[in-house]
């Protein structure tokens, strides 16, 4: 422990000092940084593939999953497609200096408030190398040194594209220093980022919801929670039913494993016996496992369709496969009541024609995103026009929802005078 | 412990669910629901007043500092105040609903992005009764539901205050149940408090430094850090020392007490002495007890003004009283470095007629407010015109510097189709 410690505070030191050239860097500076990186990589790649050759080897012989072996793989048209991604964050509008709030108080001084970095950023993430350049650019073109704290199986990989990205930087008048690879060899590296109070600005997790649990729960220094999503379609006793359906179906079956999916259908008791055989016998024909309420069992027996009964446990998992609830609610309220016991404040929908439900659904939905008449899966920064994104925050401390590049910014006030002061 | 935790999660569900009548209400319900308080206060004072009274005699037999004594009593003219306080607080613009981001999609989908309540949050303060009825309706005007938890020494003053703003609630369409007092009896009760995580959204500690670091160390839940300001006055060698002289001074001796009073002198090398013999006297003049650097020990002596080396404690040292520290250093990044170790990320000034220097030491300073040709007491929610100042957050996440009932918002993203769903 001890030892990470100091490791963590020099590496975030020596982060803040290099930081400097990046807040002092115009943005076309960084935007140049970036394009440099771009090239880089695509000068680099067999280089780079060779070291995530060596992760490979690890990773086969360990029997890791077929899936995030696949995650952790790297090809030509991958690191291709990593330089794209690189080149479409650096045409982004600039996150910095933009101005807030301003105005000219009686006695003179001029206030601005201004868009700023955080500092020293660390990431903590997976066995996903693609992470180290996504937040390393992320980072670096809101202005931020980075620490970067990716999975032992990926070390090799991680160190090449560091590597690759330092030597871009030292064609710039950015310090490469501004990126730091935190070593990987054991957890103690992690405790002692998340304990860096003071040498570390803002920590932010990035994989799992396990992984992003413990930084929460683990961390003294600041950190974004992201993840978590069990969002609910409501629909309303004034629906269009030829609206609700393909909302649910697309909620629950465009991308389940994402958190923006739907797992539960609330739906109002007195259009029961009219929308739910539809609804039920779409999303069984759609794959759909059901876990239902006695009344919505009591339809889908009339139909045919298989149900169980829905657990207390049931109603709040976020399945992330082609499993959903089903339940009879008597109004807005009682949805609502429903989603404040089992949801997770990401995204809750609501169909109906009434304005007033859904003003009192907005009203009382304590969510990051509330949908009326839409699918749940466009809570989602690309889908709302952010470009790059770099997570969906369900917090409410600084950002909710999808998070882009401001969202890596905290302000400043710069207060301008002729020698004012206090009377 | 057990007891602690099951008291607050039922305080936090049962101000949750009475907070619904807070989010549904309009800003004039609000509005009208603080001036009821207001009335009822006024209505109130001799009841106050014998409350108040329990706690000043435990206070006495206590022997609690004639300082805190005077921060606990409640008199006629304090409880009026009180009620002014809650008036203005009304009359401010409405923090919820503002349209933050507005955009409609090209496939029809409406986006709007605006503020909303965190939910509910808990202040956690000391022996000062008026923060019961300040945090209470700086809270309800911002749609949060409160779970107030002040110090034992003023438990009866806090009680009545409670029943009060209670009693004029119950005359309103907004519940009273949105705020609850935690008892104060024992220190399980904040320990709860602090790992209501899901519970309650948001905590801010008010009070001393100790107090607050014992927050954000312990705390699970969301807190926003106020507080310490180590600031910095900087004298560049392009300074006016007409402007710099009265800035110091205003500085460290208008209210040395507040976090944004200037701690530390530094003054540029090639200005030391021509700049210092008159800095120097000035301070010594206005009673400020002077740490020094060598250098300007030097010149201290011989202009026969007392002065003591600075230790490197002394250097980050929050004095609140009339000590400061002066030193000599080389420039705008020789400035900053001596700042980034020893300040706070508060308030530093510069004082100089180079707009090169003082955008540098703007770009370089990492603090919540920069002052240019300023003096460092401006970074304060009323001279800055926010109104009510619920504290100066010294972090960076979510709030920076002054805050206003802004502050006390989170946002949600309201989005509306006709059934639009992902391609």
């Amino acid at each position: 422990m001890e030892a990470s410690t100091i490791l963590i505070a020099e590496l975030a030191d020596k982060a803040r000092r290099a930081g400097r050239t990046l807040t002092t860097a115009t943005s076309s500076e960084r935007k140049g940084a970036l394009l440099s990186i771009a090239t880089e990589l695509e000068n680099n790649v067999s280089k780079i593939l060779e070291s995530n050759a060596q992760d490979m080897v690890r990773a086969k012989t360990a029997d890791m999953h077929p899936q995030m072996q696949d995650r952790l793989l790297l090809t030509a048209e991958r690191v291709s497609s990593m330089a794209d991604g690189v080149r479409q964050v650096a045409e982004l509008p600039d996150p910095l200096g933009r101005v807030l709030r301003e105005s000219t108080l009686p006695n003179g001084l001029h206030l601005k408030q201004v868009s700023v970095p955080f500092g020293v950023v660390g990431m903590v993430y997976e066995a996903r190398p693609n992470v180290t350049v996504d937040a390393g650019v992320l980072l670096l073109m809101s202005g931020n040194a980075a620490l970067l704290r990716g999975s032992s199986s990926a070390s090799s990989s991680n160190q090449v594209l560091v590597t690759v990205m330092k030597e871009a930087l030292a064609k710039t008048k950015i310090s490469p220093e501004v990126i730091q690879l935190v070593p990987s060899e054991d957890r103690e590296s992690v405790r002692a980022l998340l304990h860096a109070r003071g040498k570390v600005d803002l920590v932010i997790p990035r994989g799992s919801a396990s992984l992003i649990r413990m930084v929460v729960d683990e961390s003294t220094v600041p950190t974004i929670e992201t993840g978590a999503g069990v969002c609910h379609v409501y629909v309303d006793e004034f629906a269009d039913f030829d609206i609700a359906l393909p909302i649910i179906i697309n909620s629950k079956t465009h991308r389940p494993s994402v958190c923006n999916a739907a797992e539960t259908l609330l739906v109002h008791r007195t259009i029961a016996d009219s929308f739910l055989p539809q609804a039920l016998k779409a999303l069984d024909g759609a794959g759909v496992i059901l876990h239902v309420d006695a009344k919505v069992q009591e339809i889908a027996k009339s139909i045919g369709v298989n149900t169980s009964l829905a657990t207390d446990e049931n109603w709040c998992t976020e399945y992330g496969i082609l499993e959903m609830n089903v339940g009879v609610v008597d109004g807005v309220d009682s949805a609502i009541d429903h989603i404040a016991k089992n949801g997770t404040n990401h995204t809750e929908a609501i169909v109906t024609q009434s304005q007033e439900n859904a003003d009192r659904f907005i009203a009382l939905s304590d969510c990051a995103a509330v949908m009326v008449n839409a699918s749940t899966r466009f809570t989602d920064g690309e889908q709302m026009g952010f470009g790059a994104e770099i997570g969906i925050s369900n917090q409410k401390l600084h950002a909710r929802g999808p998070m882009g590049l401001e969202a890596m910014t905290t302000t400043t006030w710069i207060v301008t005078g002729t020698g004012q002061i206090r009377r």
